[in-house]
């Protein structure tokens, strides 16, 4: 056997590892609670290390043990045998603690229960549940009779633990179980489980054991050192199951961490008067406010809250019934709160009028309340405000922008679930997630609408604009994995009926089959059998003040992309610092252009085009009017035109079509012939692979008049406006240049136009001029490139597609997914953006850019702007800006602080306060 | 007066400057063709240097000298004024040549004329022409008159000086003579300027310089000395005429170097029976033979024979009937081959019995006098054998390899298309590919004559003698395919107009059916409407010793891109040492494969999927055994199945008719199910960005069975072959590749079928595995990459349609012809690799790979593996070979040797001799 340590040795942490067998020093697999602490989570995962931390700080937390997430890797190493030195280890520490209970573990006395649980460094759900009671047999139950007073209680103490153990260790389907249970209950006439009594959970137990054994074609271990082996190599095993490992794979935990156990001792809330169970939060988790939240249910045990039989209380209602305990619970939650600088949310357990914490770990809590409580930690001097930006995930605020239903709407709702995660969403009804994910990849915006959901349906949740469930809690899979994604999901809404057969949803009164458009409010519950309006959201002020410090900290610059005065001005509400990225394509999809700009392009002559191009001149000028306006004082970066021009065509078949029924029909000639004159041209346009032809600055090689209208546009707007004493700042982005020299030649028209228009209006013009990098080329070649351009703006959509040689709608429609499954990229790159290929070039474009031109200003553009962690990507990539859509802006801002700070090199922006 | 530096002066070269106006020193701006060299082409141009190096070799060179390009440089600066000094040292230099021939410039008794030529460092036409007969005047031509004895001579000599000076120095239209010209030839009723006597031409001349007076504005000068500073002045200034700078900017020649200026005493080939005038090579410019070549006309100036009036001598008629001159003639040859060490084309005027030489330059050749006489001049001890590697192009001898159309036929042609690949062709018109098997098969020589091909069309191309196309570019699909098959083709010829529909094409006026026999030669474009004769290539021995030599020196291997066996033996009879790229999705093509194929992908499940892979397995294990067999003991590196799918299908719009057609004729049911689930799929697969889609590695991360069955094929084979005797080396290449895991992955497949087979057959088989990098992320990822690849070939096709973002068919047919026209682009860069993009990411992907896993094989197998520039880079980037199409390889090996010798870090592979 081995020596031990005692619990209270002065070696107990940093000295000798527990000595092993006789002859060999093996390494050490196990420390009780007291000997660790919160910064070992890689070796005792995250709550072995949690429960040694709030042991450490005093706090109430029934002893026990934590086994090694090394123990783990060895075992699994070996297939699953234990390290030499582990099961003598165990035993040690079992044997201490005994001593620090008074209990004994088999003792029929007074025998000590524990639970075992698994822990890896990393939360992660899919791994081994909780094995309580462990420690009970036909013996020792007799004795948790005695000392609880409840038979009863014992021997469903030891039924559930029989389940869970033959379940989780032996690998014996629950339903098995639930079989024996119904068939008793029949036989009993009993409705409920609480109406068999103790003499039918006996009977039932003897039951559970045969059938264990016979399931598992093993007996069932009676001997509690047996059953806790077993228990500790199935929490291992459980490492690598297969929902561990996919869920492992979608979250880019390495595999080989492995997992911890904790052996704690049970206590009892069900011990009397009293006694009780609860769960509390050391904040509200919905609105951030500082006042004690939970529920509290006496004489209980934590199962009792699940199986919601007894309505429990509201913490609040302690203060009255239980002063001492409310008294006990204020001072933890403050001491814990002081602890952790953060709020809590504590399960405990309250044995005798004695409080444990079984455990505490940072609080869920909505955005909002995040931000609130961020901000009353630094008032209370808890943490300081580079602290409090930290503690917002830039995603997490999303939720505070999220969409509403319009109030005028909000009574039309036909039914009503549970709001699991806050936001609004319209969308086409899908049942399945695989369609789900086909119909978002064609851009279709789709609600989820399942029963319930499982881990297997995660990919139809994500490109889901909401989910609506059927069934589950605010905690059930549905509801977290929404939640996590910031995503509107309504559950629980057992009004909406799903027949998956036939494809039809009933809500209320009304059938519904798959494509139809309905509306969730994941705010407020309510389901819409209709699209509805849709509202944007508002901010408390906590939430200014937070970005407002994330402001001081971050050094890249914010700016959105937006092509309307509209989007601008929204833009600059939340904060934007300009406009990166002012796409002038759609200026040309409006239906009183779209006639002239289909004139354009169907010009035979350079003349006729240009008198096209005339006409169109006012209108873009008008535009850019009214977004300069809109931006005065901040910088607006136009891009030229981008789009093939057959964008700007109808379909070749809807024009076929066309002509086919006219000349059927005898319709009018002169209709006739322009319709075919414009499919002639749709066909002359058509390109085999559009994404790598006939557009971006290569238009404007072959037809130099388009942007020089473009240009024209935009300064003679400029003018107007400086006339007009408005700071207009235009800067013009050349896209998609692949080789300096069309820059070089680019930008010489656009200043002749700028010299040309400061001529006719008096108005002096200077205006940077710059290129979207979205060609690898351009990257490669960025020396010669920056030569001619002022600034660069990576248009990181094109540069993923042509580093990778993806084209983005084929991939995500035919095998991106499987790249995705299969773990061959970790992450989609058109929504974070690949650091080690793409990354790359744009490391590189930088750093040659800024070596042929000093002072060379660079950003992004494209969708990764408003990604966070593609925005960490530019920050330590030396960006001077990222641009994203409005809505993303405020994300933005918090992602760059949050990059900045990550990042040892920047220099404070904000003083530690 | 300037001092003058005495003709024979020994300070003349290398002295004190000829002296300037009193009391300054100024630069040297005039060399006498005795005081300079062939070194000094940047001061005195080319002609210049090569005037005055024929001189020092003691070659009989009419005295005269040269005004530099510094004296240009410096004028033009100045807006034309003549730099300080220059006019004192031009007359210094007159001087001296007035002593040196002992006639005097305006001298009426004696008169010295001379020629005034252009010369710049860099051979550039587009500048000013001669000037011959500088010195006339109305006295000097009555002294021309005298010592010709032809007064006619003389005044027409007069008569063409003022006008050639009227238009180059004053700028007046030659037209404007012309019609002078005509108006007296219509007064004489003369047919021909012959007819005109010698008062006609006094006259005329008379009428020329009033005329040139009057445009003008000012006197003709008369005065010979401001003649030739005028004459000066003009060359000075033709420098920046418009034809010279567009030259200059299409060949990228420095606008800043200047042109010399050549003043040259004239010598009269009509002197009497005694002088003539003629041409002559040194060897047969058209077999290399050592034999003089060219002619002579006696008593004439090189001017008539230029008129053509009088049909010159061939110069073996010389040994006859002057075997003096043919002495002279010969003794310079040969002294001028040993000086230039080549073979040179000579002008040279005989003066009364005195030879004179005007110019040499190195004769142009056609490829076989190329390779002779480099082979030759070895064996003459001229040059050694890298010098004789050097002087043959890579370019040129591709001709060596096809028929050519006979020389006499060459006149008939009717049309002119882009010379896609080399070769004559004679056939019968045949529009369909179908039809083209059909008729080969019976054994009709063919020409496919199409709008454009598409990779439908491949069996019809190779069941063609030559293709003709009037669409597409260098790089169209029938110019890329025919290159690869080493098959004559012409395309983008848009004379001829093709009428699918009614089986004709027009070719110029000719209409011709379906059926009739043309002609096209892939060397030139041309296409002939008739049959023409054709000439076979003969290779003499001569060419295999060249290339032996070029095998000595270069580093780089050469492989060849083949996807038969018989390509395959023709490649290494070629000289290829392995198969740097076998295509397998041309093997899915041919028509007892197709169905299988097709099976295959209507596949609805993996079994089904699975079993027509089964079925193909033996046919493609049948084309490995036969490509391994016929490389026995060199490397076969075959790409698994790269196109996407939809490729093998066939086309929407064909499919669509068909299922019309079915259902409207109420055709077979089970046909038309098979059709329109054919329909559905070619749906399915269609993309937005086939280039960019679901292709390559993808394919297979999807479907590994594919991949699978390609290595079962592959492996079987080679372990037949091994079984048998025969050093079967396969290399497995998966295309495509972006992201190591791909690779790392589908590495894993193939090792493991590779390990399956080699259990079954019990033959070891150890075959390498690499990739094609064909996107930016597997150059910029190299390192990672390489962790998984025995070699990486270069596929620059793709590579650069993703450097660039240009899709090859879009690029040529939209605006990469403007972008070459324009100078955007110096070089189509899918003919010419593109060294400053595509060219970096090929050096960093190399670097990191060969970092990462040193002794990593390159290799290059894009287009660009046949291109001389793109091997020149091959070899500074430090690939270990190329690999082209067979018909390219004897190009490759030159150039490579080429590579090696313009390399200066090379290790010498061949001792000078």
């Amino acid at each position: 056997m081995a020596t031990t340590d005692g619990a209270g040795g002065a070696g107990g942490r940093a000295g000798a590892p527990a000595g092993a067998g006789a002859g060999g020093a093996a390494a050490r697999f196990v420390y009780d609670f007291d000997q660790g602490d919160g910064g070992m989570r890689d070796l005792l995962g995250g709550k072995g290390a949690n429960l040694a931390e709030m042991t450490r700080a005093g706090l109430p937390v029934p002893p026990g043990f934590t086994v090694t997430t090394e123990a783990c890797r060895q075992a699994l190493a070996q297939g699953g045998r234990f390290p030499e030195g582990l099961e003598d280890q165990v035993f040690a520490a079992m044997a201490r603690l005994e001593a620090r209970t008074g209990k004994g573990f088999g003792n029929p006395e007074n025998p000590l229960l524990v639970s075992v649980r698994s822990g890896a460094a990393v939360s992660m759900p899919g791994m081994m549940d909780t094995i309580l009671n462990l420690g009970l047999n036909d013996r020792t139950v007799q004795g948790l009779a005695r000392q609880t007073g409840d038979p009863r209680f014992a021997w469903d103490c030891y039924r559930r633990f029989v389940q869970m153990f033959a379940d989780v260790v032996l690998g014996v389907p629950l339903a098995r179980f639930e079989e024996r249970l119904e068939a008793r209950k029949r036989a009993r006439g009993a409705a409920a489980d609480t109406d068999l009594d103790a003499a039918d959970l006996e009977a039932l137990t003897a039951e559970y054991l045969d059938l264990a054994a016979r399931e598992a074609g093993r007996p069932f271990p009676l001997d509690p050192r047996e059953q806790l082996l077993l228990a500790v190599g199935a929490v291992f095993r459980s490492w690598l199951n297969e929902r561990a490992v996919v869920y492992r794979r979608a979250h880019r935990i390495p595999d080989d961490l492995g997992t911890a156990v904790n052996v704690q001792a049970m206590v009892f809330g069900n011990m009397g008067p009293d006694s009780g169970t609860g769960v509390l939060f050391t904040r509200d988790p919905n609105t951030g406010e500082k006042v004690l939240y939970g529920e509290y249910l006496p004489n209980a045990q934590g199962e009792d809250v699940v199986a919601g039989i007894r309505t429990p209380l509201p913490i609040s209602r302690l203060a009255q019934e239980h002063p001492d305990l409310y008294a006990q619970l204020s001072e933890a939650a403050a001491r814990l709160e002081r602890h952790y600088r953060d709020m809590q949310d504590i399960e405990f357990t309250v044995e005798r009028g004695r409080l444990y914490l079984l455990q505490t770990r940072a609080g869920k809590r909505t955005a909002a309340a995040a931000v609130r409580i961020a901000c009353d930690l630094v008032q209370e001097g808890l943490i300081d405000q580079r602290e409090a930006v930290r503690r917002v995930e830039p995603q997490q605020i999303q939720r505070l922008l999220h969409k509403t239903v319009a109030p005028e709407a909000a009574g039309q709702a036909v039914a009503q679930g549970l709001p699991a995660s806050p936001g609004a969403a319209v969308g086409a009804i899908v049942f399945d997630p695989d369609e789900a994910q086909r119909l978002a990849a064609a851009g279709t915006a789709v609600i989820l609408v399942r029963p319930e959901t499982t881990p297997d349906d995660i990919h139809g949740m994500i490109a889901a604009q909401g989910i609506l469930t059927s069934r589950g809690g605010m905690t059930c899979h549905a509801a977290i994995v929404a939640r996590g994604m910031g995503k509107p999901c309504v559950v629980g809404c057992d009004a909406v009926q799903i027949d998956l057969e036939r494809g039809v949803a009933r809500i209320g009164d009304v059938e519904l089959p798959a494509g139809a458009r309905i509306a969730i409010d994941g705010s407020t519950g309510r389901v819409f059998a209709q699209e509805v309006p849709l509202v944007d959201p508002e901010t408390r002020p906590e939430f200014e003040t937070l970005l407002g410090w994330a402001d001081q900290i971050r050094r890249l610059g914010v700016r959105a992309n937006a092509d309307t005065p509209e989007d601008a001005a929204r833009a600059r509400a939340f904060g934007a610092e300009g406009i990166g990225l002012c796409r002038t394509e759609h200026m040309f999809m409006g239906a009183d252009r779209l006639p002239l700009v289909q004139r354009m392009i169907l010009a035979e002559t350079e003349e006729e085009r240009r008198e096209a191009l005339e006409q169109l001149l006012p209108v873009q000028r008008g535009d850019f009017y009214g977004i300069l306006k809109a931006m005065a004082g901040l910088p607006v970066t136009v891009r030229l035109l981008d789009p093939p021009l057959h964008e700007f065509l109808p379909d070749e078949g809807h024009l076929a079509a066309e002509a086919q029924r006219l000349r059927q029909e005898g319709g009018d000639p002169a209709e006739l012939a322009r319709v075919e004159r414009m499919l002639a041209r749709v066909r002359a346009l058509a390109e085999a692979n559009p994404m790598l032809g006939h557009r971006g600055c290569r238009l404007a090689i072959t037809f130099p008049e388009i942007y020089a209208m473009q240009a024209r546009a935009l300064f003679e707007a400029a003018a107007q406006l400086r006339r007009e004493g408005v700071d207009a700042r235009p800067e013009v982005m050349i896209p998609l240049v692949a080789e300096a020299r069309e820059l070089e030649r680019l930008r010489r028209l656009v200043e002749e136009t700028a010299a040309r228009v400061s001529r006719e209006t008096g108005v002096p013009l200077d205006c940077p001029v710059g290129t979207m990098i979205e060609v690898p080329r351009a990257c490669v070649t960025a020396g010669q490139v920056a030569r001619f351009a002022d600034f660069f703006s990576f248009g990181t959509n094109d540069l993923t597609q042509t580093t990778f040689g993806f084209s983005r709608d084929d991939a995500e429609a035919k095998f991106l997914h499987r790249y995705l499954e299969e773990g061959i990229l970790e992450a989609n790159p058109f929504i974070t953006l690949d650091v080690e290929g793409v990354g790359s070039l744009i490391r590189m474009a930088v750093s040659a850019g800024r070596a042929a031109r000093p002072g060379l200003k660079v950003g992004i553009c494209g969708e990764h702007g408003g990604d966070p962690d593609s925005i960490a990507f530019c920050h330590r990539a030396g960006l001077d800006y990222v641009s994203c859509s409005p809505f993303r802006v405020a994300v933005a801002r918090l992602a760059a602080a949050h990059a900045a700070l990550a990042d040892p090199g920047t220099p404070a922006g904000l003083e530690s306060s």
